[in-house]
């Protein structure tokens, strides 16, 4: 296997970090916009079979290239959503196979934003899917933690713990802090607001499937695992939500991210006041867009991970008939403790619990315990091997166990 | 009397219109940076009596200059609070008559913001009293409504009410709204996030005297008359506080404002996120300052009064013990309705309840009723002429009724 990622961020160099304690692989090469990123990471790192390229990922043609001068047979997409389409187009037409953390991004209804779909997260990928499958080619899509190892848990549910899945609801929730700063989110202020201010999707089989609302809908405190405790969570928008319904069988699917009070507090407060807005104004006789400022004025998250604290949690709450017959529900998930994944591979928990799914899922292809056609969700694949191998002791593993709690 | 205006603001341009249907002066020239402003509201008002000029209000010689030229003799400074010293000493140097309805700025204490003082509100003003004083001039202070009003209905409670004041609790209250947005103050956002991001004064003679508070301390629910109804006040840095001690005896003076709780809760996010800031941030190579930034993302304040709805209220909770020897509070106050004020004078209810008194003021000079030299706040004058001339019918007053209600 030639592994190409495309992106030298902190989810990007936390993925090439893990993969080099890995031997399924014979190349990796990581490119980025800016060369020096990639090349100061693989120095850091010091594996003879990584390499660094230049590419522009919002050029098809400059990805086409990239992919069949590195030989790559597996491309790894470690950018912003906004490359989804030219990366997964240019991996159609060199023949690789195409991995995602996060999916083509979704143009809120025209005259119902919160009430009804218009065009889903995924949908543009989705609609290539019978090209992929007739050519035999795989598309690995939402491969990272969620989407990703969420929706590989609700597999493992549907397969293992019940005969019959009323809700599958996807809950993250943290309780990270960071020393010497009031506010300063752990993630990308930007693309929170894109994701919390976007209406939530939804689905409903009853209600004929796929649905909108409001942002900061339905609000619920969740008890989350391992000392994390009581966080608000309310619906977001996120791939599992369009992707779980294609392969599993549940009457409802959401996702409800726990913001915490505080944090969801926030977000209104810009939507109020128009300053989670992209649209330039104009100060002082200089055009500025209110996102890019607010961003501005918090500390880079990638900067942050020596000064965090704390445990992030992601996983699925599913609600039905278990497999003795009884209803229930079961919470499954997996948890990252920052000084855990600092000490690893110098990567705050959130980044870290991204990247190491990809890298599992890569290894799983080499082996050929997963394999397919198509645009596939994780879902789409036998979740055992994933489980076993992601909580396995290194070196036979990936050492980092997940959980199951009866709720 | 020959009034000179500076600055055609939203307050300047409503004490002209008010003072249009008043005979007590001659002549009112009214000045602003840009000519264009005076020109259009006095070809609007259409009184022989008014002219305009043109001034740089941060000059001390070119207000100097043009005091000489107007021949005015009484001078009403309505500008930003930024250039009270330069206007107050250009008025101290061609001997005019000084007012002014904001006074000299703070410096916070730099070890201890939140305990102690440094430089209070007016301390600049107050440091030059015995020079203005000796020289029989006058500088009547914080003449607008908070401080001004509420400066008049403290002493008219020590006059009239009160053996004993225990405490002056000033408070201000609203239950405006603009139709068509979701949040728009009715004051410039600037402005109130200086306001209420700089430490609140407080006064307790038994404590020694001033100190500060951090901001939004004490949060209380006060009902304000007049169905305005319940709002959430907090401690927030005000002129009253630093001027009522020096003429009336109270154990205790604060300033409550009413800013309800959505109003505190956008204040507090914009501080937490470093939005308050006036020092610029790199965004995409420019250089902006966040809190030019939120102010561009509001509406204008100064367009707002046809969609306004609803009425302000200004007063002052004075407890302690009553002429009859009981112990009690009164709540002495005045309330502007949107819809009256736009009527009257095209003026949004919170700028004319502002206007209307250094208005007032000005004709109780005019004739006598008041006068004085030093520096001297609204409440070293009698009280009673002031608030009955306020509340007399038109013409013989200017028709704005106050009230008591017992608390």
């Amino acid at each position: 296997m030639q592994i190409l990622i495309i992106g030298a961020g902190g989810v990007g160099s936390a993925a090439a970090r893990i993969a080099s304690r890995r031997s399924f692989f014979e190349k990796l090469t990581i490119a980025d916009y800016d060369p020096a990123r990639p090349q100061q990471l693989i120095e850091a790192i010091g594996d003879a079979r990584y390499a660094t390229a230049q590419v522009d990922a919002s050029s098809e043609d400059s990805i086409v290239e990239l992919i069949r001068s590195t030989g790559a047979t597996h491309v790894l997409n470690a950018v912003d959503p906004r490359f989804v389409m030219p990366i997964f187009t240019a991996c159609k037409t060199a023949g690789a196979t195409y991995l995602d953390m996060a999916m083509s991004l979704s143009q809120r209804h025209p005259e119902q934003p919160f009430t009804r779909t218009h065009v889903k997260l995924g949908d543009e990928q989705f609609a290539a899917a019978d090209h992929w499958e007739r050519d035999g080619q795989l598309a690995l899509v939402g491969i990272g933690v969620e989407p990703g190892l969420s929706n590989v848990l609700a597999r493992y549910a549907a397969d293992e713990l019940f005969d019959d899945i009323e809700e599958l609801s996807v809950r993250d929730g943290a309780n990270l802090s960071v020393e010497g700063y009031e506010f300063a989110p752990s993630f990308s202020i930007w693309t929170t607001i894109e994701e919390c201010l976007n209406p939530p999707v939804l689905y409903d089989k009853a209600k004929g499937g796929w649905y909108t609302t409001a942002p900061f809908s339905e609000p619920t405190v969740f008890e989350f695992p391992e000392g994390i405790g009581e966080v608000e969570c309310v619906n977001v928008e996120h791939e599992e939500v369009t992707m779980m319904p294609r392969w599993l069988d549940a009457q409802r699917v959401d996702f409800k991210y726990g913001l915490g009070n505080e944090f969801i507090e926030v977000l209104k407060t810009l939507n109020k006041l128009g300053l989670d807005s992209t649209d330039p104004v104009s100060v002082r006789g200089v055009q500025v867009s209110p996102r890019d400022v607010v961003a501005a004025c918090l500390p880079d998250p990638a900067t942050l991970g020596p000064l965090m604290k704390g445990k992030t949690c992601a996983g699925v709450l599913v609600t039905g008939t278990l497999k003795d017959g009884s209803t229930g529900s079961r919470y499954l998930y997996h948890v990252a403790d920052n000084e855990d994944t600092m000490a690893r591979d110098n990567s705050q928990a959130v980044v870290w619990q991204t990247a190491v799914n990809p890298v599992i899922a890569l290894e799983l292809l080499a082996n050929g315990t997963w394999s397919g056609a198509g645009v596939l969700g994780p879902e789409a694949f036998t979740a055992a091997p994933f489980l076993d191998l992601l909580a396995a002791a290194e070196p036979a593993g990936y050492g980092s166990p997940w959980g199951i709690v009866e709720k």
